[in-house]
């Protein structure tokens, strides 16, 4: 947001400039054709730069995300080689004029992803060759029925067809993986029944098509998987891991925020804050990119350290369990910005337990993405979380202790003499103010804490899970030991 | 889930059954022949099943949505027509034998909303003329060139194009309106280059092409309108307070279960709660089919009572509104499950004013609703946010008298006598015990409840803005007038 902004700023002070520079030129002739003029420059200028501030944002974009560019060289490079392919003469004449069929699938087939584009592929084939078998049959079964039913038969088969492989497209799990193959289905079958009235030679029809699509689809998908691959699965591991690893950081910032000394740490609030915010929200609004990933990923063939096999589907559980900790972070994040705060000699009765629940549950869930990225099981994910719930338990002991802080402050003498010491008169208006009202944040937050801690074992579980569905290898001890040794 | 259940109990009850009559007659000549035909009975009994259960889930799928059932009946007219118009002979001649490309854009254009439709096939055809113009452009530069650099400069062109096109995808802005067109970009252009080494009648390629593609378009677009149309724009409209009466209803239903008697209404506690967590649940996961909604809506011209330029990205703020407020629910919702409640006679004490902020929220988000329904400013919308802000006062005022009630039970028997007729004990272990423990998920679910009322302002904001934006007219005295009397 920020770049655009300042984009937009130079945007409109080069064309302020270039007004000026023009109304210096133009404006003592004061023509109506040099009004045209001023307004057509002006007008280009816009274009320009408008053109110049995509070409920013599209530079941007591949700068940020290489694996994009690359992807589009490989689109770049298939269709060249399907174009070359089909410039050799001996083999458009084997092949036919159908050279679009197989340029024709590698446009549609290509897709970003392995799985996707294999995905596609097998729809394509499949969706091809099935039309393409029922359409020959269909066919066979009108012409032997006159001419007079002929047309009726095939206009009915296809409208009937139709409909139903379209209706099927509705159906969830069908969409999922066949919503191609479905189209396809339909493409080829009215394809093959309306060249049939005409050409009568439906095998050989047939038989190019499906040659040319074979051709693309390998193509398609030798380039996707032999140059610089994209995999799916990969892509799919990579941000859960990414997505805990911001949700550890957001749990860190919010309780950092609201518990820290108010002056520290003001300098980077901004900055961190913003990370802060974008790192939960992340995982808010990951649902549909993670279904679709696991959705690709169970097309892939095994590859790096993933079997062919590899539960994907366990990565939605752990992404739901992910996103259902995360609206407990939105709404501590809500309670944070709230306007009435706590005092702060109240805070820091809980601030050392909340910190301390933050920074646990935070670690469990660095620890958890640390097991998903090296793929072997935590030896000590037990003992952390643990820890969390000994400082959950904590929280909530001192929380217990509230009440005295309130109802017998010379008893909370002895207990927290800090207080009294710092702020004496904030501790004696506790008695003939009940601030009951000032602590609905903080209790509040250390509630949901609490809950946060609560669905952290939620994902504990979903990992756990996945470990043993995955087979993860347990971390030996000299793992470990290694690990101690070099740091 | 319930009924998948039923039914997959049915069928091993089916399938044990079917076991049982087969091996009471096949047992006792016990052949491997017999064998294995048990075994593809079975198969093929276990084949129907699940062709059966298949069935049942797209019957109850039509039976759920008619308009998909619809929707598909189109696509399999308009593929008819277009068959039945290419089987007339003379314009079979005349278009020659590009039926296909008719055919092709009905399957692939035909969506099941007017504003996807229109967006798919203007990106058919302007990515179409767009890419066929530039390819005759480069090969007429190619031919000028020499044999030598002819398949040199459009092999680059292919690639150069190919490639920029397809990163072109990747930029938001691009994909949201463009993405298709890009697409069609590169296969025609690819398509134009690759015949052009050989055909040398571009032109007449080109118009054949634009010719069919324009017919099939114009096709899918006049079904589309004109048979039963489903406008994405009404259907966003339709989600949205959809969407705020389920809001509405979670919150209701939430307050209710939370600060119930317990007897009163645990019979339909069952079905009420599974409802109402669907409620909020929706709100939380329609983001994605929102944003998709909004971007076909602004394709579509004027319907019913939208104009061409409703402000539908309006639409996605609100959404987003609602979603915020989703999240407290969904925190709330776990502070309800959570294990340790507070005793009966605590939440009593604000059992009231937190029913009424419950109460007067989802009375406000109805409101919204409604005023996004029937298109026309609400008369009393401020009334309610009043009522609801002012039921907020009132809860907090009921908490602030919270510590009084454990500090000085003596004053306590004044102010809330029945507690202390009701539960002398519990009301007397408050002094010794202090339950602050106890109460943490009281304050929290209260607190929560703030924050929500917080939030549904946010709606109120934006409904407002949307109201500006597209003119609604405001709630005139009449009908309200009239509506009481019809009431």
């Amino acid at each position: 947001m920020a770049s655009e902004k300042e984009v937009t700023n130079n945007g409109v002070e080069w064309r302020i400039k270039m007004a000026d520079g023009a109304s210096q030129t133009l404006v003592p002739e004061a023509k109506p054709a040099s009004n045209v003029f001023l307004g057509l420059k002006l007008f280009i200028v816009g274009l320009a730069l408008k053109v110049w501030k995509f070409l920013q944002k599209a530079w941007d974009l591949g700068v940020d995300d290489p694996r994009k560019v690359i992807h589009c060289l490989k689109v770049g490079m298939a269709l060249t080689v399907v174009s070359v392919f089909y410039y050799m003469r001996p083999l458009y004449e084997g092949v036919g004029g159908n050279a679009m069929w197989a340029i024709m699938t590698v446009v549609v087939v290509f897709e970003n992803t392995v799985g996707a584009t294999l995905c596609k592929s097998l729809n394509r084939v499949c969706g091809t060759c099935l039309a393409g078998f029922l359409a020959i049959g269909v066919h066979w079964v009108a012409s032997q029925s006159g001419e007079r039913f002929e047309p009726v038969i095939i206009g009915t088969s296809v409208f009937l067809l139709a409909s139903a492989a379209t209706f099927s497209r509705f159906i969830p799990s069908v969409k999922i993986r066949f919503d191609y193959g479905a189209m396809i289905f339909i493409l080829t079958f009215s394809l093959v029944s309306v060249s049939g009235y005409r050409v009568d030679k439906l095998f050989d029809l047939a038989h190019q098509r499906l040659s040319t699509i074979i051709i693309g689809t390998s193509l398609c998908i030798v380039v996707t998987m032999l140059v610089c691959p994209i995999w799916a699965g990969q892509e799919l591991h990579a941000l859960i891991t990414r997505n805990m690893d911001k949700l550890a950081d957001s749990l860190d910032g919010c309780v950092a925020e609201y518990f820290q000394d108010g002056d520290s740490s003001l300098v980077d609030s901004g900055k961190e804050c913003q990370k802060k915010l974008q790192g939960y929200k992340c995982v808010l609004n990951s649902k549909a990119t993670e279904e679709i990933m696991a959705n690709f990923a169970r097309w892939e063939p095994a590859h790096g350290r993933f079997n062919f096999q590899h539960p994907w589907k366990q990565y939605i559980k752990i992404g739901a369990s992910m996103r259902s900790c995360a609206y407990c972070i939105e709404a501590l994040n809500g309670c944070i910005s709230s306007e009435n705060q706590a005092p702060e000699y109240i805070k820091k009765h809980i601030s050392n337990s909340s910190s301390k629940v933050g920074s646990n549950s935070s670690s469990v869930i660095k620890e958890l993405a640390v097991t998903i990225k090296t793929m072997k099981k935590s030896s000590n994910i037990h003992y952390l979380v643990g820890e969390m719930n000994s400082a959950v338990q904590e929280l909530q002991a001192d929380l217990k202790s509230f009440p005295e802080l309130f109802t017998s402050p010379s008893n909370s003498e002895s207990e927290i003499p800090e207080n009294k010491k710092i702020e004496p008169a904030a501790s004696r208006t506790t008695v003939t103010l009940p601030p009951l009202m000032e602590i609905i944040p903080l209790v509040t937050s250390a509630s949901l804490l609490t809950e946060i801690a609560l669905r952290i074992n939620g994902i504990v579980d979903a990992v756990e899970e996945l470990a043993d569905s995955a087979n993860f290898v347990s971390a030996s001890i000299n793992d470990k030991c290694q690990k101690n040794g070099a740091e």
